[in-house]
């Protein structure tokens, strides 16, 4: 046995009873920071992977997908990207996308993790390809909440790339209503906001579910979609808002056209046919958003530890 | 730690540098048959759950997706789909979502291993629901292929429920354009094909793709779309094929009003939006088809032993 | 990888860095009783076994490792054992092991949890061997320190066969001064105690340090011996006291007669020449008996959770 | 659970059904030799681990109770042992035990694999402890069987330092009746021969027992007995054999005396005492040597790939 399978294993566990096993050649860097567990590891199967607290943030292999619908539909949909700001982030492929649409003028990159962004910048090149170093990048470690608060500046897409709210991970206080009535206050006409919003399984919508409904407490225009990055292991989901831009009213000819204007170059989830099917959602998620009427607030959070044992923070 | 974490799982190695780990909480039944290692267990995140041959193939808690996007698409499709017949299903669920449609007179369910069917006569209900004794049903346990050869029947539908060709399974010679071309010609005017077609996660594409373009080669008319069952832990996929009928043609109404008239009753992952959103496909995937140009056939099979090293069969 | 791996194992956790896994292809039993979590599996490599609370406490193809070091030296060592009490012994083996000694009149068995007793019963016959319902056992389902201070017999063997006192587990009182006192007032002249006294490995050595001087504090002659038995991973120990009986005097030549006239049968582990060998025992065990010098007390009972983190109880 | 349980193991199986789990915080090197695969980790319970094919040959915490019983039983039953050949012994601990022996004047190292020595050079410092280095060290990469064959020297103990005899590993010609003749021819009169001579749990005796009577046909003295490494999860042994030196007739006083006059310093497993106890060996094991009776010969080599199923080679 011990010839044919994998003598290294990354073990996630999602719960006491669900698990996934990784078969690693390297550990590049396992440290504890100020704020989270972070490891960078090769796993043989996706390639480099960074772990936070334990779980896969991105894969090598798959992070495309997860970039990719984090960034272009709420980049695409806005007129004309020149400000744009990055909550969280740290791996740079956030911004890397970002920064392929030519109208970009100012990128603020906001982490709170710096010690996260130097070991993504060390050990993982090929999420950021240089682009902590583009002139356009302003790199920031701090507080995005506060960020947001005192800046002065208006932005044209608001892109929130932060974990889910697990219990006492920096997180949670990013995802409540009082943040994202913030949040639209600092967007210029015609702004999107786009973010991750966790698992899209039906035993698992409760996260989804409650920030697709906050966000429909500020924003009138609110679209999720789920998408599937294989080293998640479980299906994933993304959300964006607006007060009046409608990224439904983009057909395909249209999306391919400002790609190419935007000279944004090959991508490999998303174009024009990939947008239009944002807006097809299984029925048990719309089901989910109509009975799962939570609301996120910065009294009531929502954090949880593992899958299937959400709970509501005290 | 031994009194938080699971005690008992099941392992599934999908290669020897990949593998889920799922608590178990009982093993109903564990045995080796004429055709395939049987296993019926209980997850205590999944519920019961059916394994052939070490892996996966349906979990109570979202057997749903597999089965609702194998059948409804096709069935809704064909115009007044009567005589149905299905190629595998073993646990029955295939049968039961089937004669959900009104219309069906007649649905033939040919598994090779008798075994199988019986212990998920005995062990999940959950699935079949008692369609196994529905007076339309006709059961017979022989090789698909030849059945379908001999027959002298004609049909609306034919669902094709087996396991991707794993090495020495007993699925590989129904997946070849041999196999389809008779199938072709078992299809009563305006009939349609449905199968699940394996992974859809990029690395993966190959058995997908080879599917599709075998298709192709038959029917003018194959879709192939992507959905996600989280039990399977690898995004899974799902084709469909006809001759003549466009199951694109059809509307979100359209298709409510299918279901609605034919007492299909509530369903949980399909509907008239799920339909539309059927043939907006990730981007990845369509390239996919174009680059990965092989063609099952009788005498070059595909087959795989595992994840990322599939190989053709000599 | 799917058809040569086991699909089901037993994951045992030791600590949250070190985890055993056994292949198993049944569950007889898996539940909560009053005091404990039971299970009994069938491991493909070891048989059938007994686990309590996560940790395997006997395996069909070595407990016989465990159960004659446990029960026969003490009992050759003592000149003519009539009444023995065994307290704990769930499985029955040890009573199976006593009762071997034809000088046995009478063998109480005290366990605490009686549904552990009955699941051994029915399941495990291998072990316990009809012995539950010889004419000479008595079982009782009680604490067995109160069973031991109210009974008004004195006895020749005293056998504690519990689990290590893991914090919050049933057996913690049983490891005391104060209970071992009591012990020595419930022996006949010449009587021995015996008992199980967890790893013997170097870095977990502070149980059994602190039985083998606890009960020197008590007992003028105490004897600790390594064993290993494979099924429990790590190396194991016993011990024997007694007031003035001093088994080190029997050489092999005696024991052997003396397993001969008790008609006791052929064991496997046991006999003249492992006598004479348990009081060889290797230098980091008797250096460890100088350095950790604790003494258990009811008022600072020896606790642990896991290996390499044990620590008094409040 | 995530943050709890350790994130990276290293898993080593032993059998399709049996395997260990160690929580792994670096992999300090993992290449595949012209040899043998060798990795060494950091193991967060035992410390640095060398791992050969997958199976742990040492680790930090306890590489002292092998390397102890390995080296000085027979070194001390030497009665002035000048020069020492050892065949493997990679990591230098065997080499280390050696060289505290003052009576030494030449030590031979004869390793196969140079990069394995290498590695243990570079990254397992607290095994060798510089004695690569020392002056009365020869290192040789080369085939042990051969170096004997063409050696001129004459030793005064031969010591074999080599995995068991895993299908297709280097080491299984070092095993047979004709290498142990030949063996035979090199010891200086008086010298003594010294082995780890693989498990020693009852299932799979058959290594121990084959090695222990193959011995026999050549050596008139050969003792084995058992010896519990916890790192290896399974009981180890070590034989040695002379053609007339008894180390059976050294008592605890002559040995701790030799020790004192030869300097060897502080050792933490073996001592007068433990040599006493070497000679008691648990009548299993001894059984074990009566019943399996095979003999290893060049033409009919003993190989096995796992636990459980040993065969003979082709």
């Amino acid at each position: 046995m011990a010839d044919i399978i994998s003598p290294h294993w990354h073990i996630e566990f999602y719960a006491p009873d669900e698990a996934h096993m990784r078969g690693i050649t390297k550990i590049y860097a396992s440290e504890q920071t100020k704020y989270q567990k972070v490891e960078v590891i090769q796993s043989s199967h996706y390639g480099k992977c960074l772990i936070l607290d334990g779980h896969m943030q991105s894969a090598q292999l798959d992070e495309f997908i997860y970039h990719e619908n984090l960034v272009h539909p709420a980049m695409v949909a806005c007129p004309n990207p020149k400000k744009v700001v990055i909550i969280g982030g740290g791996e740079g492929a956030t911004l890397y996308e970002v920064l392929r649409h030519k109208t970009v003028e100012k990128c603020w990159m906001i982490d709170i993790d710096q010690r996260v962004v130097e070991l993504c910048d060390e050990y993982m090149p090929e999420w950021h390809r240089g682009t902590f170093k583009d002139k356009r990048t302003i790199l920031s470690y701090e507080d995005g909440r506060k960020f947001l608060e005192n800046s002065k500046e208006k932005f044209d897409v608001i892109i929130i790339d932060i974990p889910e709210p697990v219990e006492e991970g920096p997180a949670y206080m990013l995802y409540t209503e009082e943040f994202y009535k913030m949040v639209a206050t600092k967007l210029n006409d015609g702004g999107m906001v786009s973010l991750q919003s966790g698992c899209s399984a039906e035993k698992e919508l409760r996260c989804l579910a409650a920030v697709h409904n906050t966000l429909k407490k500020v924003f009138p225009i609110v679209y999720s979609w789920p998408a599937n990055v294989p080293s998640f292991d479980i299906p994933w989901s993304f959300t964006m808002a607006s007060m009046k831009t409608d990224p439904k009213l983009l057909k395909r000819d249209q999306v391919d056209k400002i790609l190419k204007e935007r000279n944004v170059g090959e991508l490999k989830y998303y174009d024009g046919e990939t947008h239009e099917g944002l807006f097809f959602v299984p029925k048990y998620i719309r089901d989910g958003f109509v009975k799962l009427t939570e609301i996120i607030r910065d009294n009531s959070p929502l954090t949880y530890r593992f899958m299937g044992e959400e709970k509501n923070a005290k």
